[in-house]
């Protein structure tokens, strides 16, 4: 198999990853349950973790580092936790249903008014609109920080500087990025960073997290037991116990940990090239196809991403041949973003999305451009 | 190490439920994300562990097992899904905070009223009492399957007769239960299980879940991305999907399914009277020396806990005791039991909690008891 879906997930984990899973599940007990050697070594390595992700994302120190299952739960958290009722909220046509939903659900159960910054036939922003569309009910932005349709990069940096310019919250979606391009909360004026363990950090499934900034307090949404503090009927107020309850997932924050010790021995920055020679490799054989349609802007900055039809198949017909006669995994259909699929006009077609990462290689990208070829010749005619 | 913190999670997992992680690490896509081999592969091996489980607890079909991250997810889930605003629910002194703190959060944020079901110096409940408390408006009972802190095992099939002839929903925590004791939903007449899976089912940590029975439908909690119906405003209706947004952890759930793959395998029996005997082992050594107090009634069905103190001796100093002078992990303090622990009058002391599992050895027993022997003549004194 040809994996091409690495931003659903990436399925090839380094192998310090799954060592450090290993490890964990014959030598952790429940962090922060006790004082016994079990429970200290799966406190030590989630402490450890949390040190790391603070850096690795400039944060505002390890204890405004928050577990979660993964960044829906982070985005549910961040956005029930920090937007007032009856607030009004500006997001993007960009954003995938883990912040639609949630945003939707606090429009239908706490009268949130939402706005979104219209994407163009391109897939494209346009800047102003996050100002212009400022009214003196609104508390947030909400905004991912690249499609996961086309991969575009937003200027994250530019929409904080309006949020901080204007007192709003700025929550940010890195599900896509976290791992594949640098994020630093403070230069990026970020309040709330949502982030998955499973796709660019390449970690285990199961993890995620919340990074808060200082100036940020919200409400927790998920109460329970915290090992400490027991006697209080209400979540504890110290972060990060006062978002964690029940038992966190140690064995895979300790594959996560193990995950972003790869990415910095490896480089970020080396990381994120082969991606982009990948994806441009790709790019630059498809895009000669003359039945080929590539969504998104060439030009500007994207993940490794390329989202494309050929002529008008449906988009998940082209990735059962992928998949079927070529051995190629490629991801169809929506990808959970309706908004963009609305504004670049493939809500019926769908498109196949193709999602590099670091452990691809030349020659699967060779034999995927020359699959696209042959179907292009052969199928839907 | 000799580890006896079961009840907080078992940290010997069966050498195949590290295999299954491995292997899905290695394999698995995005469950639900696509057609392709990989998403495949996960989506196979979740719905497989749906529908061991549905037969473990004798549920009420795959389609109701919905994966959460722990048991305290299941619990937020159930409580705030099935409880309507201002109803009255009962609930008892046995409870974890996972139970008890998403209760008042719903008496704080939705004018919840809540009667406790009262337990005895002994750690006992009087049955009578559910019955007793309930009044027009109550609308569920909300119990934990044992104590997690004197292991006293509920007569849930009583309780759930109560439920249904007053046509109450039924939440059962069964954090201590599950892969300890048979649970059967129909013959107990649960609605809603809430379930983890890195203790008694000795899976990985950050796998857990909620059954649902076909007589219950909750609202969605978390929202987000769901692979399917992707413009879809709300969350999907249909089950597990309406309770589960954003990538689920299919490597620990592939481990999880392994675990009930051991348990069966091994029987259930055969470990629930490994654990009884390796815990009457262990009363009977202690319980003849004086300076103990063991706590909860020895006369009733217990898993596989026994909780004690020393003398007047803090727990906590006895627990450090035995890690660092004796290398046996046991754990002391208040185990998120605030209700009990104010019943047994342990509220300053806590308690030390020895939990045992299938995989302790009488030999550890015996070093145990000698070192308690030991503490009691030498310290505290």
């Amino acid at each position: 198999m040809i994996y091409f879906d690495n931003a659903a997930t990436t399925i090839k984990k380094p192998d310090c990853v799954i060592q450090a899973v290993v490890n964990a599940m014959q030598t952790f007990g429940n962090s922060s349950r006790g004082s016994h050697e079990g429970a200290l070594c799966a406190s030590r390595t989630i402490f450890e973790a949390r040190m790391k992700i603070d850096r690795f994302f400039h944060g505002y120190g390890a204890e405004r580092v928050v577990f979660t299952a993964n960044s829906t739960e982070a985005l549910n958290i961040a956005i029930r936790g920090a937007i007032p009722g009856h607030a009004h909220v500006i997001s993007t046509d960009l954003e995938h249903n883990s912040v639609l939903r949630p945003l939707y659900y606090m429009r239908d159960h706490a009268g949130v008014q939402i706005d979104f910054v219209r994407a163009d036939a391109d897939g494209n922003l346009h800047y102003d609109d996050f100002e212009k569309l400022i009214r003196p009910q609104t508390r947030a932005i909400v905004c991912t920080h690249a499609s996961n349709l086309t991969g575009l990069i937003l200027d994250v940096e530019r929409v904080g500087r309006i949020a901080k310019k204007y007192d709003l919250a700025f929550i940010v979606d890195a599900s896509q990025t976290a791992g594949a391009v640098p994020i630093d909360m403070k230069k990026m004026k970020i309040d709330l960073l949502c982030f998955t363990g499973h796709k660019g950090l390449m970690g285990p499934q199961g993890t995620g997290g919340l990074l808060l900034s200082d100036c940020v307090d919200i409400e927790p949404w998920k109460v329970g037991g915290t090992g400490v503090q027991s006697y209080l009927e209400t979540q504890p107020e110290e972060l990060p116990t006062k978002l964690e309850a029940g038992t966190l997932n140690g064995h895979g924050i300790a594959g996560l940990s193990a995950a972003i010790d790869f990415i910095e021995q490896t480089g970020l920055d080396v990381i994120h090239a082969k991606e982009q020679a990948l994806m441009n490799r790709f790019y630059e054989e498809i895009r000669r196809l003359p039945q080929v349609k590539i969504y998104g802007d060439p030009d500007k900055e994207k993940t490794a991403i390329i989202a494309f039809n050929i002529r008008g198949c449906d988009s998940g017909k082209i990735s059962d041949i992928l998949s079927y006669e070529y051995g190629i995994s490629a991801r169809p259909g929506a990808h959970c973003a309706p908004r963009l699929h609305r504004a670049l006009g493939t809500v019926s077609q769908g498109a196949v999305r193709f999602s590099f990462s670091y452990f691809n290689t030349e020659e699967e990208i060779d034999q995927a451009a020359a699959a696209v070829r042959e179907i292009c010749i052969s199928s839907c005619t």
